[in-house]
């Protein structure tokens, strides 16, 4: 597996040891790894903290310079918020786990001139599959479905 | 002015009081302000606290159902990335105090059916009008731009 990606899972497992929801994300510049993130959904109590959310976050203020030859590796295909925090950073490439257990918006991120790699890996898969099928209230809820 | 774009306009003032950019958000679900938020780049150092980000954090982890009755109100038009929150928890209306100084994706986040309403209010144009002509650096960092 891409090393990258690889630190990515690595970021979904330990969202999973903290009981939270399995998704990780690296920010690379460069070859090199200048953010890890994963999802604090249920650790924070956060509504944003999506993995690709708490990765730019944690990645502190860059400038267009910095993004705009930086990769975002995902786990799990960006939802509508995080794609949207990819386009506005003019992020030119995204690396994606899996987009079998959820489909962001692909198309439209195509469409904005993004590089929108997909692995389907299958350990990202089978731990998205595990996830939702032993957590699925938690799951709608992190992509805004209902929950009963 | 609307007394909800009015609570926005002032949590994007209390932005400016601590030195950050002035844009504010709030939601309303039922007729009553749930959360209010500002942008915290520069005070918090942060990338992804945009003012309708912020509102949504600390709004806490709400229900599918909770979503379906908001409105999400921001004194700007919604950036890429905050246009991409309200549609993952597919909230249905966005009002807008101005799009003049800078404008979202607004066709898109209309085409995936959210209600978009610009109210173009004159003192949230004026306030964002003269902080990009003072800072200028910032406010192209903020909105993924080159800076130099």
């Amino acid at each position: 597996m891409d090393p990258f990606l690889r630190a990515a899972l690595e970021e979904a497992r330990m969202g999973l040891q903290e009981r939270g929801i399995p998704i990780g994300s690296v920010l690379v510049i460069d070859g090199e790894i200048v953010a890890r993130g994963h999802n604090r959904r249920i650790q924070n109590g956060s509504a944003i903290l999506h993995a690709e959310m708490d990765c730019l976050e944690r990645a502190g203020r860059l400038t267009a310079a910095d993004y705009s030859r930086s990769i975002l590796y995902s786990t799990l295909s960006p939802c509508d918020m995080c794609s949207g925090a990819a386009l506005l950073y003019k992020i030119p490439r995204i690396i994606v786990g899996e987009n079998r257990t959820f489909q962001g918006p692909e198309s439209y991120v195509r469409s904005r001139g993004v590089e929108l790699e997909i692995v389907n890996d299958p350990e990202c898969i089978a731990l998205m599959e595990s996830f939702i099928a032993n957590h699925p209230t938690l799951w709608n809820e992190d992509i805004g479905q209902p929950t009963c």
